[in-house]
């Protein structure tokens, strides 16, 4: 193996940031906080951005774009918005830069101070309901149904690649309703959206739900989210789809004149994901060999690695896949012929498991003989010598059976990682011995929530959508309650 | 019309901005200087994208990401860019707000001040400069081939919806070479291949060459440009590749070791195109009726309006443009049926008209009849009845004449408003008179250029590639030159 990974056994938070460094998907920059995505990992985001993208349009929404910068008053229009949100963030002041008279490079032009500060966007609420006022008169004016890709930034004291970055990239929707009813509908839209491209394309199994008021987006009347767990049985959430209530269109006086002719505040919800997702498919597939990534988002799906001694043997093999790779192309499968002469085929192999290619196909002079190559399954580790003739299509069908079985896995350990407790001591004891999440009753108070997080450092990670009515009692206070919630310690 | 626009003649800068407006394209944000771009002009900035993307990823360029943020000092390291560069731009100072003392919002903690300032990337060699020097170690980690997608802030004093911006978007292409033949292989490739976009999908001939040095982007050894006419006579700067030599590895110390196997500095290029582009689409072919979009970068290719006034003739209407609508999917084409019963159809031809749309079929019962459709070309306002028999097969073509004949018209103009001047008052009386580009000599001083740009604001902005050597004299200083540049007032 050409670039050793610490096992997760050893050190799972480790074995993270070595990977997402030697399988060159991102490094910490020069900038404290904030991450250089690098090629192979761009490549994997921008997989999954035009998915989402295309789901997206699908369901009637349009992109655009709105400034980088909010002028510091914004933040404190809506109350719990800046409450929540307002304080870690990066401000500029100042629009010069002049030589040091002192002749040690630039200074900040003191002369060249802003009246009014502005403020990276953390999020774009504030901006985005500024100019909707403008937008909307009338019912007619509505839905809006806007996305936005960008760049967000938030000044996050511990940072960890792709996690929690001072800046990161994501998408955020903004919408805007002429009914509580269709806003509610949307948000809801929005969280299966996330839950279908989680589960369909990351091969991330998900939980829906509903935060507690604790842990709701500043300004939201009700936040939906996704729920995934990683290896290591922490929790992390993947998406998040906010109903708004009126509360932005208070702030910022967007009024419309509804079917009835009179003025009403307009309804609003947002909602994201973000290169977060990227540590999300890092920690929930790979192993100690390397990235195990799900077909549909591998920038490379297939790799072909020729295994010879002479260059005649070389040209032989070439010729042989020279015929395939136009096959696997017509299908829409990506593949790389990986001929380089410098490496070795040890090496080759090693680099692409570390690189999580799904499905990697070896050809020698014997294969060439037999009519036969050996076909490598990344996400189990097996191999088999098949028929050279229809490969494409056993490859073609391989795929979906990875990303089917990379699913299938995740889902299982998820689901023998979701445990009931029912007293207090179970409920410590499961989360020392074995993480995971905890469905376990509680009594619907903030108070009670604070007190299990300072105490266990879990939080509750939400109140599932799908869930049973149970009549029970709070693990921690005692008193009644009428369904579980899922606790888990979360990324 | 629904909405007037100032006419070209009237005000042709009025026009532009009143265009940008209407056909909601952007819009001035609350932030100074920044815009909002709206959902249509976004979709249009989306088409070039995934084609420039395109043509980026055919010539084996990956895309990455880079930090927002670059610390102050890295701007002084090389020299020539510190003073082209960093003078205006926006500079965070503090990472933290806090609650007014006095009651009255937020804000600045005056405790969380950064060490050192960070700036706003206005582009980013230094950043990325700093990482390549990480990054490459022998000629075998050469070329690198990276480009991306982002937002950058320069602090315009003057500023007009993307022409001129404080935020805009970009994409920043950034190689790094063993050698300089190769880097400058490079810097070419990327000028043709811009000039090849401009012209195939936004209709816009371009003029190939080289900038004088008052010109020469900050740190580059040679900056080569598109360069295009507007319908008033000025010309606008569309692209640009630089060949930046050893500069930024110098500045940055990244060496490698090459086949020789002793050390030496990597050669860099970078080159970008930005929204500024969108005000190029606008200007070049748009009338006073509104856009005229190229059909490559339309959102829209085809709008149907029925024309009806029983509800019945509206349905006997949708079933025939039922049928219609699969068809023109099938070859690839965009389009729209605008069956709101809302607006009557001269307000929606307006509409439409506004927005560019290259083809507007319309049917009535008159058409359903005659087995017609009125066809209505947007470039040309013309239209024709039309058999509805193979329509489909007629806009196909009709797209791609249109496409040409966009660009063959601003190719004429263009080519008309190229001027030869060979005294100075003929020079003048040109630029005064009738605008467009002046191919003159230049005793190649950038003191004469300078001179020349104070007493008509003309600059050069480009020594053609294309270029037949011709003695001659400058037309300002009279000394000897060797072959004409094309100097116009620009954008």
């Amino acid at each position: 193996m050409a670039k050793e990974l610490t096992t997760r056994s050893e050190n799972y938070s480790q074995w993270y940031l070595d990977l997402v460094n030697k399988a060159d998907l991102a490094e910490n920059s020069a900038v404290r906080g904030c991450m250089v995505i690098k090629p192979y990992g761009y490549a994997i985001w921008e997989k999954m951005q035009a998915q989402l993208d295309r789901m997206f349009k699908e369901t009637g929404h349009s992109n655009a774009y709105f400034p980088l910068f909010i002028p510091k008053s914004f933040f404190s229009k809506e109350a719990a918005h800046v409450e929540g949100f307002a304080k870690e963030c990066a401000i500029v002041t100042h629009y010069r830069l002049k030589n040091d008279p002192e002749g040690k490079g630039v200074v900040v032009d003191p002369e060249a101070k802003l009246e009014e500060e502005l403020i990276i966007r953390p999020t774009s609420e504030t901006i985005i309901w500024n100019t909707y006022r403008n937008w909307i008169q009338s019912h007619r004016d509505l839905p809006i149904l806007i996305n936005q890709w960008a760049n967000v930034v938030r000044w996050e004291m511990r940072t960890r690649l792709f996690l929690r970055t001072a800046e990161f990239l994501w998408q955020e929707g903004h919408t805007a309703h002429a009914t509580k009813e269709e806003a509610i509908e949307e948000t809801l839209k929005i969280i299966n959206l996330y839950a279908e491209f989680a589960e369909q394309y990351m091969a991330l199994p998900v939980i829906q739900g509903v935060k507690s008021e604790n842990e709701r987006f500043a300004g939201a009347v009700e936040t939906y989210c996704i729920e995934s767990l990683m290896q290591d049985g922490k929790a992390l959430q993947s998406g998040t789809s906010h109903f708004l209530g009126q509360n932005f269109a208070k702030a910022f006086d967007v009024t419309f004149a509804n079917k009835e002719g009179t003025l009403d505040y307009v309804w609003a919800t947002s909602w994201g994901v973000s290169t977060r997702l990227m540590g999300a498919l890092v920690m929930a597939h790979s192993d100690d060999n390397g990235l195990v990534l799900p077909p549909r988002l591998a920038p490379i799906q297939v790799v072909i690695v020729p295994i010879y001694k002479k260059m005649e043997e070389l040209a032989r093999i070439s010729e042989k896949v020279d015929e395939l790779i136009p096959k696997l192309k017509a299908k829409g499968i990506s593949v790389k012929y990986d001929d380089n002469d410098n490496k070795k085929p040890g090496w080759k192999f090693a680099e692409y498991e570390l690189k999580g290619v799904p499905v990697r196909l070896a050809m020698g002079p014997r294969d060439l003989d037999n009519g036969t190559v050996e076909l490598a399954r990344r996400d189990t580790l097996t191999k088999e010598t098949v028929s050279f003739e229809g490969i494409e299509t056993v490859v073609e069908k391989l795929l979906e059976e990875i990303q089917e079985s990379i699913y299938n896995k995740a889902l299982n350990f998820r689901n023998e990682n979701i445990r009931k407790a029912d007293t207090w001591d179970e409920f410590k004891q499961i989360l020392e011995e074995k993480g995971g999440f905890i469905a376990a009753h509680w009594d619907g108070t903030g108070e009670t929530e604070q007190k299990i997080k300072e105490e266990t450092k879990a939080t509750i990670r939400c109140i599932p959508i799908e869930q049973e009515a149970e009549a029970g009692k709070c693990i921690y206070s005692g008193k009644p309650s009428s369904g579980r919630v899922l606790f888990a310690i979360a990324y």
